[in-house]
């Protein structure tokens, strides 16, 4: 018989939630927006009503976790600071949560339940030591030792995006220069755009961006559309990419590393370069480290937060 | 009752082995110079023939560990390369010295073990999640997660020198550009020595060194002097092992960084800038993690290599 807990997924635009079986099954599905300027009693409110329709409507759940987009410590339930989620700051939810639905209840980091869902569902299922590594808007990460999630002592582990990728680089959203988030993520690619427009020398990416700002998808459109200046700046992306992640390998000798996240969809022009990278800076096993796409493309947030519920139930 | 183990300190220059108690007492202490051009059983013979000598000694040991400047596969009892050991490239001598000697025998990168000897016996005690950083004539390291050494794996895990701090740096001596370990090491500094002799800026530097090769402590030297050139690399060094400190900090969020090895001897001219590169890359943790000099300064070979036999044998 399958066991299920629910899974919820928060992000700025939207909350998320489901019910998930053992095998990785979505059985019920919600969405509500996340309501704009609400203070912390409102957002525990519109959380917990659509956690309780979830649990409602659905398959008898046993335990609950909520990623989310910040640092998050475990250990008390709190969301330290979710930077893209307005209001989430200092916020205690768990012991409220737990209390509404009569259920465990785990926050914790969306790159770090995303590893764990690689994990239980995904692209890494019987992997031993994992580093997952999400790349879209900015970079996350998350580290699995000997099979389960590795937290650190406050809960704050696997900040992939804030390592030191060049001390005189650009300014970082942390405050940091240099750190891969700022050389590698959508918003990156974004700045990187503003600035050949404001050179003039891609004609094809003033053509898809018009008069909007510039984003990193429009410069892979304008890559793929023959445009050599957006080529090299996702090529050069992928090359700082693949030598984040050689220095990790460095660091921690996983068995594996998986990617996803949004920028995957640049493919190749992103990930040949990334390998490369990744080969330059072998030392011991960064030559054979095995390195995988998820197997989660639709649903990682929700997969890994059900993957964190069934750690917490010590489900296997 | 004290029990006691064998512990072994492979150098370039020296072999070096002692009897060891479980509070870290040495009991018995014997050097042999390495063999200089020795085959692979030559090798052996003379480790032996120094273990064997150690054993009738000293106090009866349950175990041994040899601490190993290079990759080490402890599953196998191989060292696979140690660059400063002539003749150590995939030498397995585990299984012949466990036959030798007659208890288990254990093979260790001498930074990890290292790691695991602040925690048994130095500055790291009751730590949970530890990094430990060794910055001498190459930058190596140890990480503890959970109380216990975490080899990656393959057993490679900690190579906290080859994370690349710029992608444009100096070629080191892995053959990557930019790693931790081409900016700041022994090595690095000797490099930023010659380039100041040979742009003829440090007077003070040149009546040190004379027509030798410098050195790192040649640098120092002629800094305590009162050369700002020589004091400013050294800053810069400083500030860049903070960074890397940092980004090791926000992936691993231990809580605590140890240091040791021979570039302490510079003191506060490498620490102030150090502490100031990591506060600056405060996220999360970064900013709380508490940073300690190593406890384990006369003997950090010795002793991590006997905390590594004690693990072994899971006396705690």
């Amino acid at each position: 018989m399958s066991s299920y807990v629910i899974a919820a997924d928060i992000g700025g635009t939207n909350f998320r939630a489901a019910t998930v079986s053992d095998k990785g099954e979505i059985t019920e599905r919600r969405d509500a927006p996340t309501p704009p300027g609400a203070g912390p009693e409102q957002l525990l409110e519109a959380l917990a009503g659509l956690l309780e329709t979830i649990a409602m409507a659905g398959k008898p759940a046993r335990a609950a976790c909520l990623a989310v987009p910040g640092l998050v410590n475990a250990m008390t339930g709190t969301i330290v600071i979710a930077p893209n989620v307005p209001g989430f700051r200092n916020l205690q939810l768990g012991p409220a949560l737990e209390q509404r639905l009569g259920m465990p209840v785990v926050l914790e980091n969306d790159a770090s339940a995303a590893a764990l869902g690689e994990l239980r569902f995904g692209a890494a299922r019987g992997v031993r030591h994992l580093v997952h590594i999400t790349a879209g808007t900015g970079i996350g990460g998350g580290i699995i030792v000997d099979g389960r999630l590795y937290r650190g002592a406050n809960g704050f582990a696997g900040e992939i995006g804030h390592i030191v990728m060049d001390p005189a680089g650009p300014v970082c959203n942390c405050g940091a220069r240099g750190c891969l988030e700022s050389l590698v993520s959508g918003v990156a690619l974004a700045t990187r755009a503003r600035r050949l427009l404001a050179n003039g020398v891609s004609p094809t990416l003033r053509d898809i961006v018009g008069v909007r700002e510039p984003t990193g998808a429009d410069l892979f459109a304008a890559a793929k559309a023959g445009d050599k200046h957006c080529e090299a700046e996702i090529r050069h992306a992928g090359h700082v990419l693949g030598l984040g992640i050689g220095s990790l390998v460095n660091v921690l000798n996983p068995e594996m590393v998986t990617l996803s996240g949004g920028m995957l969809v640049m493919g190749e022009m992103l990930l040949e370069p990334m390998h490369e990278g990744l080969r330059s800076m072998a030392y011991g096993s960064a030559g054979t480290v095995e390195v995988r796409i998820t197997e989660l493309a639709d649903e990682p947030g929700l997969l890994g937060a059900a993957a964190v519920a069934f750690a917490l139930l010590d489900i296997e």
